[in-house]
């Protein structure tokens, strides 16, 4: 096992009704930006479980954050902040709203263009951030990571700051989730967990068993939320698997490898496709690609995930990966890029961005521009 | 899934030689009082290095906090603490030292003695603990639970504070461990895992996941770690699945039962066992005695943990029980009543002090005198 250093301070506040809690969290006298989404909040009841919950308090409310957090909002959000001089800010939505809003709440504090801070990519300096998940899938509720992109030059890179002080889950918020938003955050937290755990055995046992653990549970209540999405029981574990697959808790002392993110990323700048969705795609081809690299860990997921006991290791390994591209089918996704329409061209460009940024990725450091292509080519 | 809030703001500083790490904890100025156990600490060398890390502070050293630590060691403490007028405590050992010194923080601030403070059985008002384990088993390094024992009136109960700001695991620290330290801190991690995990089926897929991969990873290591207790890995994954077992990550939204635990202070405030040591009488007779009413949990435990497929409900069950006393008996642990001498006078005692407290403990609040003494009389 590496040396590590863990501290994870979010407050997770879970369960039915649990918007209630928040007078108790956020000081009273705090001036708070609301940050919101499109509007389904308003649509599900939690927009008015918030106002009423926040009487008291001042309130601004920002809307509009969409899904892969541009500057070219952000700033906006930081500016209308800066104005009403708020000292607290209160993310409702999913993970796009909660990523913007780490940005905001350093935004808010400096003084310059915000996209300096992405460009850093940190800032430790900002004011507390409360949020309320309504999408299981990103984890931002309970890490200090952001992903912001920026339309005009089609980038999107990652940010960290500070954990969020409380989040609230209340598993009912996701009841009314359109079918394809639920299979892109299971899909998301699958490879969330995948990045963190599928590169090679026998560095921790214990963190192997939890993600595994974490991937089993998906594997189990996937099908099962297909046919009943309002179950209760199904969505809270959907809910807190999610956040458990990115929040730290099963990274102590490994390796991680998230070569599979970093070409997902360049498919959504370029191309507007859904976090989640990008991942189905990517993750099968960069398995097929790094097989014999990962071949020892694959058997191994195969085995305990998957119950793959027979064969020998490189067909066990293939079946692993196979048994890996049907979940996110059964999912409804696409699991390659002529599927979302994505050719060629496109994996020229980002083999191109990958060079001229000097980049490497993955758990090796050897997913540069031409793995990445590779990687995109198995996945045609 | 159960409504719950969790937070665990502990910093865990995990690896080879971070005690180095020590002065970054701590901030400069503080008058630091140090506690200690026995002596072990002078003969493996952490004693030096701690003493070496802390040059710069005003330190004040406090020796022989015993195993359960007692309050009439901690009021010695407390009252050197208060002359000296320390505001930091660092503890160095195993769990009783820990837990001694969460008393130490509180009763610090507090005017009366430190003993009404455990009646109450809590209090928030302490000053800053951090933590050099040497001994994985009580978890105490990463929750704000510790249990003081009063030796003049042969009493132990349960004290809650604050969790430690930050705590330093070592994992070669353990290597001189004496054998039966060792197994105690075995069973003591795997009885925690136990007591949030055995109750019922179907609240929390992803704790059950969580739970079992605790279990499966100590079931792992045991007989590798009775072969090689010096190699790093293996102690490693010890250190970091016995904190794991109890600092509240397997217990979001599920029902506890603690049963167990209740039973085996009575023993070791009685008769000095050691508490990971009554642990291992306890358990297989709890889950003998509830046998019916814990089934479906025992099946699901045997299943997962032990690969038991064969046999109907009821076989499995008893396999599943049968196969963790064998886990304790492979440890070199007692596994009976009748194997540390202790008899009927004791278990009447037990029932006798449950029936005066009127208590009742377990998943169901049905762990009584009576029943209690069904347990006992169930490990003879």
């Amino acid at each position: 096992m590496d040396n590590f250093i863990f501290q994870n301070t979010t407050r997770l506040i879970f369960g039915k009704g649990m918007i209630a809690e928040l007078p108790k969290q956020i000081p009273a006298g705090k001036r708070v930006l609301v940050t919101f989404g499109g509007g389904s909040v308003k649509k599900n009841g939690v927009y008015d479980q918030v106002i009423t919950n926040l009487k008291g308090y001042e309130i601004t409310e920002f809307w509009g954050i969409e899904p892969n957090p541009a500057i070219e909002t952000l700033r906006k959000a930081i500016a209308l902040g800066k104005e009403k001089n708020v000292d607290y800010v209160l993310a409702v939505g999913g993970g796009s709203v909660i990523d913007g809003s780490k940005l905001i709440t350093a935004g808010l504090l400096y003084e310059g263009d915000a996209w300096d801070l992405v460009k850093k990519g940190y800032s430790a300096n900002t004011i507390p951030l409360g949020t309320i998940l309504t999408l299981p899938a990103t984890g931002s509720e309970m890490n200090n990571g952001a992903v912001i992109s920026r339309y005009e030059t089609q980038e999107k890179y990652a940010f960290f700051s500070n954990f969020p002080q409380f989040s609230i889950l209340a598993p009912e918020t996701t009841f009314t989730l359109p079918d394809f938003q639920i299979s892109c955050g299971l899909a998301d937290s699958f490879v969330h967990v995948m990045e963190q755990y599928m590169t090679f055995p026998a560095q921790s046992r214990v963190m192997d068993r939890w993600a595994e653990g974490l991937l089993s549970t998906l594997v189990e209540i996937a099908p099962k939320i297909k046919e009943d999405k309002k179950n209760y029981d199904l969505m809270a574990d959907f809910m807190l698997t999610a956040t458990m697959a990115l929040n730290d808790f099963i990274s102590m002392g490994v390796t991680t490898d998230w070569a599979t993110h970093m070409i997902g990323h360049e498919l959504t700048a370029l191309h507007g496709i859904t976090h989640g969705q990008t991942l189905a795609i990517v993750l099968p081809g960069t398995l097929r690609v790094l097989k014999d690299q990962k071949k020892e860990k694959l058997v191994q997921y195969g085995e305990r995930v998957w119950g793959i006991t027979i064969g020998n290791m490189s067909e066990r390994a293939d079946l692993a990966i196979r048994k890996t591209e049907d979940f996110f089918h059964n999912l409804g996704l696409a699991t390659r890029l002529s599927d979302v329409n994505v050719g060629e061209d496109t994996i020229k460009e980002i083999e191109r961005r990958f060079n001229e940024r000097k980049v490497a990725y993955g758990e090796k450091n050897n997913v540069n521009g031409t793995l990445a292509a590779e990687i995109l080519r198995a996945c045609l």
